[in-house]
């Protein structure tokens, strides 16, 4: 019981840390009237769009609470739903708090920046900390309470031990403790899902299909420029990158996070019992205080690189929790624990696996910097491409998305084979698949730091828009440039941290669904297991396509509207002083647009696991195999690919090739506009493809009886 | 022995008819003296490449001999590496002879047409009927001859029944009957992919390097257009299209069809002993004579449908083969036929596996020409896109290409199950694998009509080329388009073939593989099998990268040697009478640069699978299949895309959109470029590679110790 305290404890630290950093950011001058106009119309439209994703949300987080309590009442399904409602307020919660302190940082951010860098970086990255530490506090504090609420409330442990026999007394059920940790907690983990699903998939359409629409807008009515303020679906454009970055960033991690605790806690208690199911999450509560402490080291210096303030926050946090997670390894699970007749023989094995997931998630996220950042070749090849045309600037970028599959998988790889051999080494027989699990939660255990980072970006790149929107002078706008071209650094990492977490979080539910569902193996040389990979392996390239050609269709709708206001609002095109755009319509439209668009892909990823897995559980694993290694691919590709076409653009407009205007230039907006949705919407859909059906398949794990 | 001698008379039926029709080409008219310049041309450019070509070859094939003869001395390396030499020189053979008559049918074609449509259709179509009966007709004779030579020649063979214990002797060593089937046997399949490796991979990045090369100079030198004869690329770019899609496709088809006979077999012997072996040996001899026979039904109609004609030539091979079939399957294995403690039980059910083969081919290939026809949606959907310019292009075809996966992915699986369960009803527990194995040369045994439709493509299109370089009137221009038009239709569809067969000889090379090295699962819950799935996923990825890359290159050391020309040959650029460009340089740089570019990949392919399995057989296991699902995805999704764009193209110049020099015609035109090295290098590449790292598994096997 002291142990889940301490963890809740730790979640609180964290979430009071983002309650004060919430408190010191709004404390801070929001700057200048016409700042913050247009800073209150981001936040409306950030509002409007959450407020509707939400209730579509609310919709069927009813129907799927209904389904479980049905389906799964010999599960004890009431409890698993009740945990799921949970997991998904949590969730909405996180989104909503951070999304709400982003759309406020970023004018009081441009008005720190008319003061200093370091003042800048302080409040944009404060105003991004109140994300990352509440997605991780309140993760954590989830996770936390339903073992305290289903497990030492009913007096089912003692003394780090679970009583034997001893059951869970609810709604006039008996739930064993074990099922408590391999099917209500991981109900939990469904509510993250759920939500991450709407804001990644939904608000990646959503927030594509604002910008491709708002460029359009420029092109196709004549004397509105790109960014004109006159254009009605700018400021869907500003929503859109807090909505995609922000608040889908963070419901990814969040439901990683959870994932990455709940699937090896569930897989620890098998093999170690209580204590197996402890540390994960001591591990995420260790991570969570090392986090906190380690957003008191990005601090700017005048003339200092911002850069390397984040990166000294990241790693810092880094190193704390590794130092710190050692002595816990050690003392919760030290060499001759006993459980099921097999005992631990070498802890320090699950110490290393830890280590290799934490530094695969970085090595991993370097190594999207490497291929997107113009600091190296593949995106100078590129720019250079772009001399030849468009076509050439396409080729090499698929090129070098394709390329960059091979590091991340090597990263990955090293990290599965060390942290498995370290497991079995750990604990003979049965501690490899555990290890593979710890390695997930060392990779996400800084979470909170992460997000704080990548969430900092959107609110750089805000601020750097409203200095331009409110005729800021040339140093301010310096200042604000400066801050945000670090912010396309983190965030490309982050991408490539969020990639590699979704796939190891996947990787742990795989594993425990296989053992909930009683596999001792799923073997390929079957047919059932071989066409379950086809299939598998097949789904995210049909997704991806859904979701590439939603953003078309909704840009399509936004287009209209804004030419239908420019038709109907007499003065918005001439600019007339007082004359505003329905801001608010052109949000609602794009977010009316991206959710009808995602019902079909959604509904395909929530259905697929379940009919084929009422078919055949070795077929879903197949399944589950098969999405996991091409949504992987794909989705390295895929952001990869579109990072890079957005950096060539930018080092061409930043004079390389004949700079703005060129044909080069030209070429290399092709790249940029095919990389939106690559990067934005089809490729962080991955992520979430391939945890969301995962964990369908560990929660619907007992419908599926057939071999 | 009869039986074999059957298969051995049915191939030189085969090989006859080919004659019949090479000399019966040979003899129709050339054409003008012009028609007959640039065909000598193209000829010459086409002995250039096969020369060079055959020239690398020849040491790789020494080289890996001689690592056969040292390495693999325990299962008779020495043979192997004969079976090895001669299944090379045999495909090689068959490229050799192809592509001499497909080069010289071309202006006879063009000839023909100035008389009538109905002759025109019967030179093209029997031009490219030489190449499918010699390479199916050379395929089936290699594969009777090791029958003959190894077995019977040492009688280890009586009455349809192995002797036991009869050991081949040779070369000083003793050879065991199972040895020949399981090892030397799948050594000649080796010989195939070697030469489709330098076929497709080289032949892929020379044909494109060629054509992006010519499109490129023409833009880069004033007042030289696309298609002028001054240009000495163009001659290059025409015997790319011979390379790529006759020598290439025929390499490809020969690699498909032969493994599609020696896995099969391999595991034939092993369930069923020699009738097991006989078997897919037998349905190959009649599939080739039906094909053969087809080859009659194609006769043109005045003023009828080129098409009609085509297809009746397919769909009457396949259904002869099929009626075919029925009683060879009930003679040679009849309920009762026993053999190692299981016996047939229901025969029917492997009738039923060879049907579902030949049916999945047939609709994935129809499937491919829905998704790359401006017949359908899909193309007219991308034509659409064009409007709103070059991004939008490139995203409809992205996801169009992304989509079609679905299909192609759904009718391989419902090959593969059904094979499977029809098989384990036909003969329990063990006659699944086999099954799925006998759908792969139910699939391929019409190989000899397929590849013939597929070659009167190019002849067809070099026609098209040569009727307007020698300035023929509309008419004769009508007749050469009508069968161009349908000429893309069949390449459509000979291209999803292509990959399906190689998909299912890959199959059945990886049960092969897992037999031979003694795994009786390839669990993907083990973490070796695990990583083994994500390498073997990553490296398609790679491979495309690494083609897309190498055709770039190669197409800029065609532009520089184009230059060269133009500067150094007075009177070239200014088309003086009698001053020609240096053809067959253009050629030979083009082959040099491709042959170089496809070193690393080659390598890469070759050496991979090796290292993987000297370090570990079930993650070779897992390797190959991660290469196999995704191989397959990316062939599937490059060449629908490649040819939806071209299509696209196309249906614009027709009129529509605002046709030929519209701002939506540029659009489509970078949508084609990019679809160039997609469907013509990268996504066919995929069809080797699957099957080579496969087959080398195969035959490296007795390396692999390891678990």
């Amino acid at each position: 019981m002291t142990y889940v305290l301490v963890a809740i404890l730790c979640s609180l630290v964290g979430l009071g840390t983002a309650a004060y950093y919430a408190t010191w950011v709004l404390k801070q001058d929001p700057g200048s009237a016409l700042m913050q106009k247009i800073s209150k119309h981001i936040q409306e439209g950030a509002l409007a769009f959450l407020t509707r994703e939400y209730r579509t949300v609310a919709i069927v987080l009813v129907a799927v609470a209904i389904a479980m309590t049905v389906f799964l009442r010999a599960s004890g399904g009431i409890v698993m739903a009740l945990a799921y409602l949970v997991g998904a307020v949590f969730s909405g919660s996180a989104g909503f708090i951070g999304l709400t302190i982003a759309t406020r940082a970023n004018s009081r951010t441009t008005h720190a920046a008319t003061k200093s860098m370091p003042k800048a970086l302080e409040v944009a990255f404060r105003g991004g900390a109140v994300m990352g530490l509440t997605v991780a506090g309140l993760g954590l504090l989830g996770v936390s309470l339903c073992f305290v609420v289903f497990l030492f409330a009913s007096g089912l442990v003692k003394d780090l031990e679970l009583v034997p026999g001893a059951m869970l007394s609810i709604f006039g059920m008996q739930i064993p403790a074990t099922t408590i940790f391999s099917d209500i907690i991981p109900g939990f983990g469904l509510g993250a899902s759920t939500i991450a699903l709407f804001a990644r998939v939904g608000g990646g359409i959503y927030t594509k299909a604002a910008d491709v629409g708002a460029d359009l807008v420029g092109k196709v009515e004549a004397g509105i420029p790109e960014d004109d303020p006159r254009n009605p679906a700018v400021i869907a454009d500003n929503v859109g990158d807090n909505v995609g970055d922000v608040a889908g960033m963070g419901a990814d991690l969040y439901e990683s996070y959870v994932g990455a605790i709940v699937a090896p806690l569930a897989l620890g208690s098998l093999l170690l019992g209580f204590r197996g199911a402890l540390l994960p999450l001591l591990i995420a509560a260790v991570g969570m205080i090392c986090s906190a402490i380690a957003t008191l080291f990005v601090r700017g210096k005048e003339g200092g690189n911002p850069g390397r303030a984040l990166s000294l926050g990241t790693y810092g946090a880094a190193i704390l929790t590794l130092v710190a997670c050692l002595p816990l390894v050690l003392w919760l699970v030290p060499a001759g624990t006993a459980f099921a007749g097999k005992s631990v023989v070498n802890p320090i094995g699950f110490f290393i696996a830890i280590f290799v997931g934490l530094a695969a998630g970085m090595a991993i996220g370097q190594a999207s910097e490497i291929y997107t950042s113009d600091a190296h070749q593949a995106v100078k090849k590129i720019a250079e491409a772009a001399k030849t045309g468009p076509a050439t600037v396409i080729l090499a970028g698929i090129a070098t998305g394709m390329q960059s599959t091979a590091a991340s998988i090597i990263f990955l790889v090293i990290a599965m084979g060390v942290s498995y051999v370290a497991g079995e080494w750990a604990m003979p027989l049965g501690g490899g698949i555990f290890a593979v699990g710890l390695s997930a939660i060392g990779m996400l255990a800084t979470t909170g730091i992460v997000v704080a980072v990548d969430a900092y970006g959107p609110i750089a790149d805000n601020a750097g828009g409203i200095s331009e929107m409110s005729h800021q002078g040339p140093e301010v706008r310096a200042i604000t440039d400066s801050l945000d071209s670090v912010g396309n650094t983190t965030a490309a990492i982050a991408k490539g941290f969020a990639i590699a977490s979704a796939a190891v979080t996947a990787l742990a539910y795989f594993q425990l669904y296989a053992t909930k569902v009683g596999l001792d193996r799923i073997d390929i040389l079957q047919s059932n297991v071989i066409i379950g990979l086809f299939i598998g392996g097949m789904f995210p390239f049909l997704f991806s396509s859904l979701a590439i050609n939603a953003v078309g269709r909704a840009a399509q709708a936004m287009i209209e509207e804004v030419r239908r206001q420019f038709r109907e609002i007499t003065g918005l095109r001439e600019g007339v002083e007082g004359v505003e755009g329905e801001y608010s319509k052109c949000v609602d439209i794009a977010t009316t647009a991206a959710l009808r668009e995602m019902i079909l892909p959604a509904s395909l990823a929530c259905a697929l696991p379940i009919l084929v897995g009422l078919y055949s559980k070795s077929m879903l694993g197949g399944f589950l195999a098969g999405s996991l290694i091409v949504g992987f691919l794909l989705a390295i590709f895929m952001a990869n690919s579109g990072g890079a076409w957005d950096n060539a653009k930018k080092y061409i407009e930043g004079g390389a090739m004949g700079g703005k205007g060129s044909d080069a230039h030209h070429a290399a907006v092709v790249g940029d506009t095919v990389g939106d949705p690559f990067k934005d919407t089809a490729g962080p859909s991955m992520n979430i493809l391939i945890k969301v059906m995962s964990v369908i398949a560990v929660v619907f794990a007992p419908l599926f009886t057939r071999g």
